[in-house]
C-alpha cells in the first residue's frame, strides 16, 4: 500500500482520529483468542490453536497486516493503526478508514464476484478485517519490475472497473441506494484528502514531503511547478475528482493494489474508496503501467532486453481501455434500470440510436478523463511524496532519472492535451515515441 | 409551491415515510399551546394568547401553512403532511422533507443572510418550521401575471445564488464541511425523485399524469414524445443534476419561491434542497422569468399593451445571468480557503491569467448547464404534472396554448442547443423573435 499523507492532511478531516474504547493494535498474544471466537476461523485454520502461527506482514506505512496459518490453511489480518505507523502517532489517520474499506470490498464481492478477497469478520472498534489468504499471488508491481506477463490481467481489472463503476451509478440502477453509497462514503474525508493533496496539489508546489532524484529531475520538478497550464489542469481534474460523483470508486487502483497469479486476479486495499468520477480508477491503472513501461530500461540487463516486455505493457495499455470500455456501454446496452437515460425513453429505433450516439459521447469523455487522471498519477509518483517500485528499484539515478523523464514528458501531455487526444492508440504510439527520443 | 410527484414516485425514495411517535397535523387548538412554550413567540405576537388569531392558508398541495398574528406581530407555521395533501394519504410523502428544508434555510441564512426568512423554531418530530411571517411581500409570480416590475429582483436573486452556489462549493472552502452537506442531504431521495421524474423524464414519455392545453398542443406533446435528440439531452441533463454535486442547490427556485417588495427579496420554500449542479437553480430563475415573458400576451388587453413589460422581463433575464456570472466570478477571485484550485499555486502573474482564463471556462460551462436546465424547467410546465399560474391564468386556450408553443419552441432549442449558444443575449434574442413569429 501506498504511504499517503502530507503534513497538510495532519488531524484534518473533521473525523474524530482517536481510538475507540474498545480498540487496542492487536498482537501474537491477542490475536489468538480474538480469532478462536470467530466462527469461520477455526474451520479455516484448523482446530489445534497451538499450531497458529502469526506473522506481522505489513510493510510499515499504515497498517498492521497479520498472515496467521494454521494446519488446515490460512487467513490474513488488516488493522488500521490511528496513526501512520511509519511517522509515529504525531500523525493521527482515522481508524474508520477500515470502515470504508470493509464496507467497498462488501459492494465489489457483490457486483464483480471472485475479484476481491473474500471477507471472513469485521471489528469495525478493533478497526480489524479477517480476510482471505490470498496465494500464490503477488503483488502486481513486484512482478512488472521482475518482467512477468499476465495474461488474465487486462481482461480481468476491465471486468472488475466495468462491473464496478457502472454498476454502482444511476445508469445501472435506482437512486436510493446509490445516494445510500454517497451518503455512506462522504464522511472518509481524511482519506480523500490525502489523495487531495499528494495527487492533485503537492507536486505543483514547493511541499515539504515531496522528493524526487536531485539533482538529476530538479529543474523539471521547478518547472512543473512553476507550469501554469499544468497546475490549472490538475486542479480542474481536483475540482471534479472532489465533485463528479459517478460512481463507487475504488480509490487508490495502481498495481500495488492488484494481486495475481497467471490464472487469476484480485483487487484489494480499497481503502480510499468513495464516489467520484469513473476516470480516476481507470487513470489509474493506465497511468501505473505506463509507469512500468517506461521503467523497463532501468531493469534491463543490456539495451533492447525488455523490448517485448515494453510492448506487452503498451498492449495491456490498449486492452484495458479498449475492454472497459466495450464491457461498460455492454452492461449499459443490456440494463434496463438505470434511473439516468431511462431506458423506456429510447425503446424504437430512433431511441436506440441516439442512445448509441450518446454512449460513445459519454465513453469519450470518460477517456479524457482517463488518460488526464492517469498523468496525474505518473506525476505525483516522480514528483511528489508516494513513489513506486518500479522506478525506486533502479538504482543507478542517471538511469531513473531518464526513465522519471520520459514518463513526465508524456504525463504532461496527458494532463494538458486530453481533449485533443484522438485515442487510445495515440497514447500508447507517444509512449513508444518519447522512449525512443528522450536520453 | 409547486405540486411535486408522479405516479412513479409514490412511497419510493428508500425512506420512511411514516409519521413518528409524536407526530400529528397540527390545528388551531394544537397550535397555541404549542407556539406558547417557544420562547420566540409570545414575544414576537405579544403575550395574550387569547388574541392570537390562527389561519391554514396553505395552498393545497404538500403540506399545512398557518399564520399566527398577535397583538404584536404575526408568525408563520409550515408543517409538513406524511402524505400529498392534494391527493391524500395514498400518495405518502416523507415528512423529512422538513428537516431538509430546515437545514437549507440554516445554511442559506448563513450564507446569504437577509435574504430568505427568519427562522424562530424547529421541530423535527412534528416537521414543523416557525418563520417569520413576510408582509406585505407577495409570490413574485402573481406580481409578474399582473405585470408589476421588482427593481431589486434580479440584484437580489443573483446575490443569492452567487453567495449559495459558490459558497457551499469546494471553490470557497474546505472539502470536510461541503462533504458534510454531501452527506446530510444525499438522503433527500424522495424529494429529488419527484424532480428527476417530473422535470427530466415525464414530459417525454405517456406519463398518466401529464396533462397540457388539449387539443391545441397534442400534436407538438407527441412530437416531443418521439424526438430523440430532445429526450437524449433531457436524460443527460438528468445524470448531470443527479451525479455533479457541484454545491448545495435551493432546488426549486422558481417565481413561486420569490416573495417580493419593490424593496425587500426573500427565497422560501428549499425543501428540495440537494447538493447538485449549478446551473439547475440559475436555470429555474431564468427558465420561469422566460415563461412569464411568453405569458404576457395571454394577459394583455391590446396587443401590445405589455411590450415594455415583455422588454422587462428579457432585461430581468439578462441581468440574472449577467449579475450572477460577476458575483460568482467576483466571489471566487477573492477567496482564498477553496480546496479546488488552491490559491496558493496561482499565486504570480501566469498563474492569475490562467485562473482568469479557467474562470471563464467553468462560467462558459455554467451558461451553458443554466440555459439548457431552463428550457427542461420550461418544457415540463406546459407538458408535464405541475403547471405555472402564468399560464394556466389565461382562460382563453387559443391564446394560453400560443403562449406554450413559443414557449415549447425556445426551451427546445435551449435544452438541445444550449452548447452552440453565443452568449445570454442570443437566448434573449431568440425569445423576442419566436414571440413575433410564431402565431
Amino acid at each position: 500500500m501506498p504511504l499517503g499523507s502530507s503534513k497538510t492532511s495532519k488531524g484534518s478531516g473533521g473525523q474524530s482520529v482517536s481510538a475507540s474504547a474498545t480498540y487496542r493494535p492487536m498482537d501474537d498474544a491477542s490475536l489468538r483468542p480474538f480469532l478462536s471466537t470467530i466462527p469461520a476461523v477455526p474451520d479455516l485454520l484448523g482446530a489445534d490453536q497451538a499450531r497458529w502461527r502469526v506473522r506481522e506482514v505489513g510493510d510499515g506505512n499504515l497498517n498492521l497486516v497479520f498472515i496467521v496459518e494454521g494446519t488446515e490453511g490460512a487467513v490474513v489480518v488488516k488493522q488500521a493503526l490511528p496513526y501512520v505507523r511509519l511517522v509515529g502517532e504525531s500523525w493521527p489517520l482515522p481508524l474508520e478508514r477500515s470502515h470504508y474499506e470493509h464496507r467497498a470490498l462488501c459492494e465489489q464481492a457483490r457486483l464483480a464476484p471472485g475479484l476481491v478477497p473474500d471477507i471472513y469478520h469485521f471489528d469495525r472498534d478493533l478497526a480489524l478485517i479477517v480476510m482471505e489468504f490470498l496465494s500464490p499471488h503477488i503483488i502486481m508491481r513486484k512482478g512488472l519490475v521482475r518482467g512477468i506477463e499476465y495474461p488474465r490481467f487486462a481482461e480481468d481489472v476491465s471486468e472488475f472497473m466495468a462491473r464496478m463503476l457502472f454498476g454502482t451509478s444511476v445508469l445501472a440502477g435506482a437512486a436510493a441506494p446509490y445516494k445510500g453509497l454517497v451518503a455512506d462514503f462522504a464522511p472518509n474525508v481524511a482519506l480523500c484528502r490525502i489523495t487531495e493533496d499528494l495527487v492533485f496539489t503537492d507536486p505543483y508546489r514547493d511541499a515539504p514531503l515531496n522528493r524526487w532524484t536531485s539533482p538529476e529531475l530538479d529543474n523539471m520538478a521547478l518547472s512543473f511547478r512553476k507550469d501554469a497550464p499544468l497546475k490549472r489542469a490538475a486542479q480542474a481534474r481536483k475540482y471534479q475528482f472532489m465533485t463528479a460523483a459517478q460512481a463507487l470508486l475504488h480509490g487508490d487502483l495502481h498495481t500495488g493494489s492488484v494481486m495475481l497469479t497467471p490464472t487469476n486476479t484480485r483487487i484489494i486495499d480499497p481503502e480510499f474508496a468513495c464516489v467520484g468520477p469513473i476516470g480516476f480508477d481507470v487513470g489509474a491503472v493506465l497511468g501505473n503501467l505506463m509507469l512500468a513501461y517506461f521503467a523497463q530500461s532501468g531493469h534491463e540487463t543490456t539495451a533492447g532486453a525488455r523490448d517485448g516486455y515494453r510492448e506487452w505493457l503498451l498492449a495491456q495499455v490498449t486492452q484495458v481501455w479498449r475492454r472497459f470500455e466495450e464491457r461498460f456501454i455492454a452492461l449499459w446496452r443490456d440494463s434496463t434500470a438505470g434511473e439516468a437515460y431511462v431506458a423506456g425513453l429510447f425503446a424504437d429505433a430512433a431511441g436506440q440510436a441516439e442512445m448509441a450516439v450518446e454512449r460513445g459521447r459519454f465513453m469519450r469523455t470518460l477517456f479524457e478523463d482517463s488518460a488526464a487522471f492517469a498523468g496525474l498519477k505518473m506525476i505525483r509518483r516522480v514528483l511528489g511524496l508516494a513513489h513506486v517500485e518500479d522506478l525506486e528499484s533502479i538504482t543507478d539515478p542517471a538511469l531513473r532519472a531518464r526513465s522519471e523523464r520520459r514518463a513526465l514528458t508524456l504525463a504532461r501531455e496527458l494532463v494538458v492535451g486530453a481533449a485533443s487526444l484522438s485515442g487510445i492508440a495515440e497514447v500508447t504510439g507517444m509512449a513508444r515515441s518519447i522512449e525512443q527520443e528522450i536520453a
